[in-house]
């Protein structure tokens, strides 16, 4: 087993870098602070592939100007509780925020709140988005759609993002319930761990070129793909495949983004192909929000989520384990560890931020 | 392997059979066709455990007064987007789909409708409710929790139902994209066939008593429980558990039902727990709907369905599989067929159905 190295780094550290980066690309004032943001949240919570190990694809497509520093982002259609809103383009670090509150705003008039976001890019960790819902003493929703790299059940090539769903539900003296999962059978980061240590995958995460089953992780780089939740159609791999494609006609068929394979690539790195057609703008998120009041006493809900907590946690564990944990658990623990002794980054990442420092005259380290 | 028989029954037979059934115990009219109507879209559509094969459950739980049959169904807390009903402990069959109607009605004013439900008992199918959404050219969503028969990720013991999830969206020319999926890697029938047909199941379908891995379908049975979406914890078992929970607040603790492993159980047989702790009244649904015209125009909506429909159809096909389905596909085969051909009941079936008639002098057969 490969040992990989980390550095602590302080989170305010990141942040600030981060968010000198993104000023450097004129990114105004309050969106380059918005956009770092939601990425030291991902490395806070331990979700390492979402947060400043992202920088450098943020960083290549501004440079490049592929995305829009400065955008005009819009309501382009409402109802009382749904709106459609029209990204221009920009980091989806920035539309992402900016369309949750259109929801959470929504949400605290009508009870509800949906809003469905066209012509964006990578929003970061969908977990973020319900955080801040939960702010507001809201249950929060969150969708969007990513590059493809998921296989359909049956299917012999990418097709589909990792297309995360996540949801959140507020305690009381308990922490809230926080969903955040991507609807594909593991991430790309897991095989991406694997190649790098030399290690064999386990069946059901991913499928070679030929789109037959592969526990070699370089078959899944090599013109492969993952395998959608569940994994094979004895184990519910359909079912999967069913919540990536739900979360991409809300995300993308709803707003007018493009859905599917169409999705733009999160990178200009030349092994990421670009689709040759295009099926609307950008890609696509989907935001809803719901006031706990427009259906039962806050406070009674908010009593029995706590009796929820306590109940599950006192489940008998299965053998050889602690039992189960609460979702939100492991994102909580990380994030308590690490305000306190610092984010580990590996060698890999610190060197891109380096680069980016050279390219940019932020100084970083 | 055994050779399960099989009679065919014109759905006609089997709808009219069941308003009898119902109309026996007194439902009003009205309210007895309306879960006819749910159980014969189960038979029609090869959900073939929540069809007729139900109907002893139901007329169990009418004899003996656990259910009421004229259920005062009431509002009892709205905003302009959303509301929590409760079904005064009629049949789910009534109490969901008017329910769902309400969720409908609001949508059609507000943009979107969101209904939670306490006080009902068991619905039929999910996907009912989307279909009937999309009668009325809706986007709808349905959920519902249900007797505990699946452990947590990690957990020992039974704590959560299958909690299943249904989404539907309309296509133009295609049919619609009609998502209907338990939450747990396999539905209880499955393990029934095998038991039934002497069979071993694959692993990550189920646990034992001791919470342990098995491949014995009785083990299940024997104080075991189902598995979540995803198995295990490195097919992402964590993912099944969270959809299960999160369907679980959104139904219950949203509405003040009972959730988790208290939810009342839907027969009387022995052999299954009753809860001996209330945290609520009966089981809890959720229901959405939304206008597509809330977002984006409504033709460019189904126009673009069509579209992935086809691109999806495209997918090129695993080795030794003919492709993707399109989520809905095999249901819609089976309605077609069942349609032409009738619905094929097991003997097992048709005795129990007999003996309702017995009991209750409805000719059948």
């Amino acid at each position: 087993m490969l040992n990989i190295e980390t550095k602590l780094f302080e989170i305010e550290v990141l942040r600030e870098f981060s968010t000198r980066v993104f000023l450097h690309f004129e990114c105004p004032k309050e969106d380059a602070e918005q956009a770092a943001d939601v990425l030291a949240c991902a490395d806070l919570r331990g979700i390492d592939s979402h947060g400043v190990a992202r920088l450098h694809c943020y960083f290549e497509l501004l440079s490049a100007r592929v995305i829009n520093p400065k955008p005009k982002i819009e309501i382009v259609h409402s109802t009382m509780s749904t709106a459609t809103v029209d990204g221009d383009n920009g980091l989806g670090l920035v539309v992402g925020p900016r369309a949750n509150r259109i929801a959470m705003d929504i949400a605290e008039k009508a009870g509800s709140g949906w809003v469905s976001v066209r012509n964006t890019n990578h929003f970061g960790i969908a977990g973020y988005y319900v955080l801040e819902a939960l702010e507001r003493d809201l249950i929060g929703w969150a969708m969007t759609n990513s590059t493809k790299a998921v296989a359909p059940l049956w299917g012999g090539e990418r097709m589909l993002g990792t297309n995360p769903l996540a949801v959140g539900f507020p305690g009381k003296h308990e922490p809230p319930i926080v969903i955040d999962m991507a609807t594909s059978a593991v991430t790309l980061g897991k095989i991406e761990m694997a190649r790098r240590k030399g290690n064999r995958i386990p069946s059901g995460w991913a499928i070679d070129k030929e789109g037959g089953a592969t526990t070699k992780p370089e078959d899944m780089f090599a013109g492969g793909a993952l395998l959608p939740l569940g994994s094979d159609s004895e184990h519910g791999g359909h079912k999967g495949y069913c919540l990536a494609v739900m979360v991409d006609m809300l995300s993308c068929v709803l707003s007018g983004a493009n859905w599917g394979p169409f999705a733009p690539p999160f990178t200009l790195r030349s092994e990421i192909q670009i689709p040759t057609r295009s099926v609307g703008k950008g890609i696509g998120h989907f935001f809803g929000a719901m006031r706990i009041d427009g259906f039962i006493d806050a406070d009674s809900f908010k009593t029995q989520v706590d009796d929820y907590i306590r109940v599950f946690r006192a489940t008998k564990p299965a053998p050889g384990t602690n039992g189960p944990l609460i979702p939100g658990d492991p994102e909580r623990e990380a994030e308590r560890e690490r305000r306190e002794k610092g984010v580990p980054l590996v060698s890999a990442v610190i060197e891109e931020l380096r680069d980016i420092s050279s390219k940019t005259g932020v100084p970083f380290d």
